[in-house]
């Protein structure tokens, strides 16, 4: 696509390497921009460059936080026993919504791929050991990852890890999702949904 | 959603004012930018802030434009005598896109709707009739608007001011569009193709 303005070219290409974001949907964006008024704009790029320059990450967890300490971690009424392992902070937003858990995280960072280069080095493995060992009385390790090969590499790795340390090492349950059929489960779901199946409540 | 930051709070509502991005999307937007390396953003910010702040629109046809007379107004090579009537300035990259059209063109601005509050005024109609009028040897008025109930509006409302003038009012062809199929094109769209047939060449 041609376009009659570098200034829009610019824009659309800077857009467009969001992801998931086309050059078209980039284009849509921008000729929006430029039809509503200038500060609408300047309200943007203000509100991406704030964050983007003063985002710092929990000192503890690794979450993203807004200061040395994030919001679950300076919180006296959490559950600082249980630690629940995830690999971005995204997870730990979704975790959150959920409302059903009372404890705090652990942001590795990402997962082990060896596919893109990410070892257990890339991670904050080493800080997750130092909790446990740093006699912060932590009784539980949750791991909350991916259902993937990649996910199940970093689950071994961790359990590998932490196996010696006097706590309980547990993982998200894995089985039909609500109001999911049963018809389309895949049978790797389905077959584990039965061998881990639980009382009736 | 709750958010462990109000910097991510902020620029997710930012982001989500952008028209098709809901809250999920903006989030995923914010948290790769944040995972980025900070001049990944300011690249993004400052071009949208540059584009806002220096776009300006042809003084001729009033399409987006770089300097004060767009590329297409004040390149000699095109053909002056044929005007095209569109109503944004993404019609105008649509109608380049297809390298079919060497004449000039007029963006409205908009289109006539009594609904959303947009009366004639509001467009660049007494401009468009400036140009027809003004001694600059228009031939030729193509209408290249959408083809719904306010672009017809539009359209009928443009002949009737420009009838009494010497020039050729025509509109883009309706019809079958390339690679659709006959049973699933609507009966007014087959109705037209079927009345305005052309001659097999």
């Amino acid at each position: 696509m041609e376009y009659p303005s570098k200034l829009i070219e610019d824009a659309v290409s800077e857009v467009a390497k969001l992801p998931g974001i086309g050059k078209k949907t980039a284009l849509r964006l921008v000729l929006h921009l430029v039809k509503e008024k200038e500060d609408k704009t300047t309200a943007l790029t203000e509100a991406l460059n704030r964050l983007r320059s003063q985002i710092r990450f929990c000192k503890t967890c690794h979450t993203i936080s807004d200061g040395e300490e994030c919001v679950i971690c300076s919180n006296p009424r959490r559950d600082h026993s249980i630690v629940c392992v995830v690999e971005e902070s995204k997870d730990v937003m979704a975790i959150e919504n959920t409302a059903q858990y009372t404890g705090v995280y652990h942001v590795l960072g990402g997962i082990i791929s060896p596919i893109q280069g990410v070892g257990p080095g890339e991670l904050t493995i080493e800080s997750l050991l130092g909790r446990v060992s740093g006699g912060k009385d932590i009784k539980e390790i949750i791991l909350a990852l991916s259902p993937t090969m990649e996910g199940d590499t970093t689950a071994f790795y961790l359990h590998r890890r932490l196996k010696d340390f006097p706590v309980k090492i547990t993982s998200i349950a894995r089985g039909i999702p609500m109001g999911g059929d049963l018809e389309y489960a895949d049978e790797i779901t389905l077959g584990r949904s039965i061998t881990a199946r639980v009382l009736f409540s």
